[in-house]
């Protein structure tokens, strides 16, 4: 199994589901070097008490920063504080991971729902692409090795299957999801310009679908465990090429058509 | 060549550019029994001016609405007003072609360039579909015909290859355009989603690439005029049946990759 053995990782929304379990999954197998700057929406709230404890245990390996997705100010403000923690070496791997759900059909969705959708799943995300682009530009330089790898500099677009235009209307009629599966078909084409753009940098830009998950956001029917999920994009992330670059895989590594 | 016999037809942005143009063809195949609804943001400013001629010469086929894609009141009125005129017949063809342009990469793009061409691409036409949903229903009903055409009931987006995951990156560098194309991705998964909403009540729904056009949008450097494009699109409309449901076409019928 390849593992992830980038130095500096940034993973949003860190304090539950998915970015919770990607953080505690990342310690059990960290180096030395490594270090997890964990991000979330309110670090000093009820929701992020697991985190600080996991930080409390590993204070050399985890730093908890805030940032909100929905606030360009709070996005600047964590690029500043995460680069004056990261040196030289910058950040290699940054996996956009916070993400809001709404549910709706044609009918029943909401302008409020699909203006929060796309600020929390599309703007955020480019936002903090932006931001963070001089410490991954540093880390693919500082790396001095060819080619592209999630070890040397990369952004992992955590998507969904959601938003396939080719997948998700089978599905529609069972899970009535029009804003998340928009801002998600949003959310793929960022990845796919951002690769575009990181090319000449070296910098691996792609989107992950983790399954269908028992989260907060994937309920309790979610065939999925949190464990099995984040081992397998663990797995995928720790293999990737150029190859891979702004492409569109699941959890077990399948490529998923747009 | 298929024409476009559609009774009722509805067309955004009709003031100018596609839209313009797609009012002037129609009406000169135009049947008697034809009427086109030529919507536009300021039927009274001087960019409608154009139109406002045309509807003077036509005055029993075209009826000028003013319907604002970034105003859901001016959606729900436009409805309103567009419904007492129809009859039992109701609304045969929507052509959502109205959308704003913002050109960006990930550095110099805007938050409000990103949130304007979300609202104008995609809440808009959301909000257009659902609000003209029940006389597209009427239409589909009353046509008593089986199967699924624009002559019956139908939906046409106006997307473009911009929105196309596959086929824009290539074109990025020298088409720095990431808000318009985020937005048209949103804008092809509203599509598909309708398109698995509309198969019960058999009213089509599909996105059609205009090619590149000469219009204030498209450029002095577009190497197609707008009368090609639209020539083309209308004989493509025509021509849809239930093949064609839920998918990306260009004005030539060739289909677009998502």
């Amino acid at each position: 199994m390849a593992a992830v053995k980038a130095c500096n990782i940034l993973i949003t929304g860190a304090n539950r589901g998915l970015g919770l379990e990607f953080v505690k999954q990342l310690l059990k197998d960290s180096s030395q070097k490594q270090h997890i700057f964990a991000t979330c929406r309110d670090p000093d709230g009820p929701k992020s008490e697991v985190l600080r404890e996991l930080t409390k245990k590993h204070p050399n390996v985890i730093t908890i920063i805030r940032l909100d997705a929905d606030d360009p100010c709070s996005i600047k403000e964590s690029a500043k504080k995460v680069g004056s923690l990261l040196g030289k070496c910058g950040l290699n791997l940054l996996v956009n991971n916070a993400a809001k759900m709404a549910n709706g059909n044609i009918q029943t969705s909401s302008v409020e729902d699909m203006k929060n959708t796309f600020n929390t799943n599309v703007i955020g995300p480019l936002l903090i692409i932006k931001e963070y682009l001089p410490y991954l530009q540093a880390a693919a330089k500082a790396s001095g090795i060819p080619g592209m790898s999630s070890n040397k500099a990369a952004v992992i677009n955590i998507s969904s299957l959601g938003g396939s235009m080719t997948r998700m209307p089978p599905m529609y009629i069972q899970f009535p999801e029009l804003p998340y599966c928009i801002s998600k078909a949003g959310f793929n084409m960022l990845t796919v310009l951002a690769a575009e753009e990181f090319k000449a940098d070296e910098i691996l830009c792609m989107a992950l679908h983790p399954g269908w998950v028992k989260t907060e956001m994937g309920g309790e029917k979610a065939p999925l465990e949190s464990k099995e999920s984040v081992e397998g994009m663990l797995r995928v992330i720790g293999s990737l090429t150029e190859k891979q670059h702004g492409g569109f895989l699941d959890y077990t590594g399948e490529t998923i058509p747009w």
